[in-house]
């Protein structure tokens, strides 16, 4: 059965206190409507509809940016649920399939959950996707029957005490095939206080037309919204938790779980050693055995089998570190292929360059790639030593088995096998640091003299 | 109503196991004693009395260097908390106005609470801060009648079984006027176990003679002393707690609210985000909109609008960011300004210093600004661009439009729109590295021969 | 009484998910075979047997690294607790003596525990270990009578109703004397579901024969085995928990103690200062009064009194800062005495060195202590002024009170009063910096024209 998601993300957010759209504050790196639109993904979709109003130019361009068949549809006026995923009719008019509609601040979904709800359509019309509340509070109640159909949904305010005694509520999730879903929210009014076209509705209209109708469960967890920063920051605690839980089941070595942030797409594999105070950015990758080190912070880069990275390591879009690579404390690498036993130690910042095999690269080692206007790019050979505190001009390029002298600027490149020197003659001055220092210090004297 | 603050804070503090009086250990920057004078500030009192004992000279100082109006009173021997306050009975004989007793060990108090202490004294002679303890367990229990008068205060030995069912709990801060409340303390005995005088038994004072009591009520958290260095840690979290909650909703992004640490004074603007493991020291303010990246610390500094921060920056005293600056990893910046759009990307050390608008720092850079004795300033011109490596020796300037080529060391002025060079020419020595090289392994051969 | 350990340590731990036998899995940076052996080291034992099984060489070399008299016995079959203890039986065949047997993946037992249990030995011939459990579960219940005798385990899914109700649980720690454990040991049989010999069941067999038993307790969490990657994170949390405990009781101060991570031995003195986000790797000492700023990395080292450590600053095995030491951010110290009040405060590297009293390493030093094969040393004598980015090339000497001008790379010693500078001459070429800078936006412009 072909799928459609309908994501609904037209909402200001006042609660956010935020010039930002409510739907691309971010969790895990990604805006929260990615997050929706990434769990709808599991339904392979036909189609992704975003309903979109305040800052519909931002959600419109994350939206894409996310996924470039998208299509963005600006609802002018919020009239509620149900209004907001009639805007989505028209471009749904020649579509047969299942339409389901997800919530672009809801960002806590699993995959498992929507195919659960795709599943249960094989036998209902209508399937909601209901939570066992902890404290159900005024939520709206799921009524099932004991053969499983859900009856109806009850708002709080018109619930019987019996009725206020179910657990079961609804997260507004809801699925059903194109034509079911908007030949009943065309029968659904607003008549209530809000003045609001709800999409919950349906469910009564679905019912009295003799439609069937069943509620699929999930974890509370999954069904948490965001409204305020404090349930954003609490929706980021429990993607955290999820992923540091993952983790740990797929045999990742965690000293401290509660202190390393993934991204949301972070891959990492078995029997990695992630310490303390480790923070991923996105779009990285680790392969099994690496070790990263307390204090490391990465994003869009690769790291091999058995490489050492920090601590203290930055690891920036680009950086590339085959087998057994060390990059140690204090080090920045971008857009570098750092090649297999190749090591970047200290206090380095590697940009814009290809370092070889077994290469060393000493202490305080710089690739100037960048003049001004133009980034240009350093090639380093294979078993190269380059000394501490090496400037690489680039575009520069350093033979194989190589050598600079420390403290060299290196600004045209050096053949395989020779060593490049490029500094002055060191002299000593006998006597002279003495003479400097008293000269300082009875200056100081005489100041401060003159200042009582 | 003129107020006058008395703040006890005489106690040893044997339970905090160290050399420093226990009000001087500081929670987020500030020493306890501190913070409780600043939530007393909120009264815009007329007098600040600080009640000393252990430490005096060092609580002294701590308390003059916060307000030196504050007046530090001597308490030779420490017999009760009746007596504590008796000591500010000479130097406050010609005020007329209201006290409020505060403790130097209770750092948590809110403003908001003193104020409604001191609204309350319109109507009541005596008003008294309680709080409902979650496990009131031998805390002295508030008796207050269906009007609200605080009939009075039981010590948990004495009071009856009923009176134990009471939650309401004494915190020990107290207000009245100067005259009621050192008339009752002249009457206040030490008929007790610990031979000592209680502030607390002004209440039964005052009831008979006919005065009126009241009690303001605060949440717990609020009243939590520090006796120990466990609770000190719980205060610190509490404190925490509190200001990332504050900080939420005042709009700010925290990703991960429970690793950032604010210091007492810090300020920072709307829409801000503010990423892992941020810990701020004093004297911090941050402008709308600018982000600050995981791993860094500041002190001291004023980061504005669109810069930004880290990962992995230090912003020292004296360091002020204006618009779009980037201070990026491994840098650190003190008494410094970076004007709008200026970059110090990576690894440099910018000190002393004025960077022009626009001006691109070369990673590595160093102002050289100590002599041994002396620190000097580095001025550097609008739109310059300083290479890789650059040693600034001070006093320097380098001109608007100037450049320094990578690895130079520049001890005289760059004029405006001129390139400085100080730096050897390169020299490549065909061969030199692999001779070199195999000069080595063969030593470590015959070393590691000779050691067989 | 002399003692024998004999630590069970054969599991694979499948639910670890890894390549990696469990009891070497770390916490604290020990694997949890050493925590088990540290906690029976306590008793002083004439002989610690560790039987091994899966990854038995791995663990042989771990045990004997931390205790060279261990002695490791394959345990070829894994056929239950009680088989597992009968491998130690011809090895202890001559011994006499006591032997408590200890669980290789159970890190958390406190050493008083024990002692208590060698303690009880004086009384009853067999000693169990118990907890009162939380959530008993399916533990075995400790039936104890009323005098304090231990009759009999009874396992979950034999016990009564009244004995489900019975709080103590069995943790499977067992003291007994040898005679009595391998007589009751050849007794046990393997007549149960898993084909397995339970050394559980020798108390029953005890009983029977007319020997006395008894039951010790600790803490739950002293009995928390670690079968999971999320259980190893748990003993790791429970170990911090306990480590932050007592460093805030013995008078240190933590401002967030829920961010520092202490190693398994780890030692810090009173009126320490430790901030945030400090991670302490093995074989560290902290002396009173010297305070570790935040971002700190620190293993094998020594920090002496009113030293001043970060922040960020990485301290590595064989750094020892002597009294007043200040090191500071992204600098990194290696095998390194820094004697008293010398500095190294910013972007420094100091590995292989001795830096005198009161010298001050200017920001961005780097020892070349690497040639591509050999370490070699470089020292600094004292009241040195090492200045900014200096490359000390090892071997090499600087002498009292000698200088270094900043950018210089030193080979050859420097007498001692003496300035030694090795720069280039700085030229400054008027316009020139204007020139290239237009020259490279024009080539910048055309680049951009024909792209269009």
């Amino acid at each position: 059965m072909s799928t459609a998601l309908v994501i609904l993300a037209a909402g200001k957010g006042t609660r956010m206190n935020s010039d930002l759209p409510k739907v691309l504050h971010q969790i895990a790196h990604a805006p929260l409507l990615v997050h929706a639109m990434r769990a709808g993904s599991a339904l392979a979709p036909a189609r992704n509809i975003v309903i979109a109003g305040h800052g519909a130019d931002l959600v419109d361009a994350a939206a894409r940016a996310y996924d470039d068949t998208a299509e963005v549809i600006l609802q002018t006026e919020q009239l509620g649920t149900g209004h907001a995923v009639l805007q989505a009719k028209e471009a749904l008019s020649d579509f047969k399939g299942d339409v389901i509609v997800l919530y672009g601040d809801t960002p806590l979904i699993r995959p498992e959950t929507l195919e659960a709800m795709s599943a249960a359509r094989d036998t209902y019309d209508v399937v909601v996707l209901g939570f066992e509340a902890a404290d159900p509070g005024r939520y709206g109640r799921l009524v099932v029957s004991d053969g499983g159909a859900l009856d109806r949904i009850v708002e709080y305010k018109d619930a019987t005490d019996e009725e206020r005694g179910i657990n079961l509520c609804n997260s507004g999730v809801i699925c059903a095939s194109s034509d079911v879903l908007f030949s009943l929210l065309s029968a659904v009014g607003n008549d209530n206080a809000a003045g609001e076209y709800y999409l919950t509705d349906i469910i009564g209209l679905a019912r009295a037309r003799g439609l069937t109708a069943t509620a699929v469960t999930c974890d509370e967890a999954e069904t948490l919204g965001v409204n305020s920063r404090v349930e954003l920051a609490a929706a980021e605690a429990a993607f955290q938790t999820r992923a540091r839980q993952t983790a740990l089941e797929d045999g990742i070595t965690l000293p401290a779980p509660e202190t390393v942030h993934f991204a949301y797409d972070t891959i990492v594999g078995r029997d990695c050693i992630i310490e303390q105070n480790v923070v991923f950015g996105p779009e990285v990758t680790i392969e099994s055995g690496a070790h990263i080190r307390a204090f490391c912070h990465l994003e869009g880069c690769h790291v091999s089998q058995r490489a050492i990275v920090g601590p203290y390591a930055r690891l920036r879009p680009g950086a590339e570190l085959a087998e057994d690579v060390r990059v140690g404390n204090f080090c920045e690498v971008k857009n570098a292929q750092i090649e297999a036993g190749a090591k970047v130690n200290h206090l380095s910042y590697i940009g814009d360059a290809t370092i070889g095999p077994r290469s060393n690269i000493g202490a305080g080692t710089i690739t100037c790639n960048y003049d001004g206007v133009f980034k240009h790019h350093t090639e380093v050979g294979r078993d190269a030593f380059i000394g501490s505190n090496t400037m690489l001009v680039a575009p520069v390029k350093i033979g194989n088995e190589a050598m600079t002298g420390s403290g060299s600027v290196i600004t045209s490149d050096v053949p395989d096998g020779a060593l490049a020197l490029g500094r002055a003659k060191q002299a000593n001055k006998a006597g002279l640091a003495v003479k400097l220092f008293e000269m300082l210090t009875s200056k100081k004297r005489k100041q401060n003299e003159e200042a009582e």
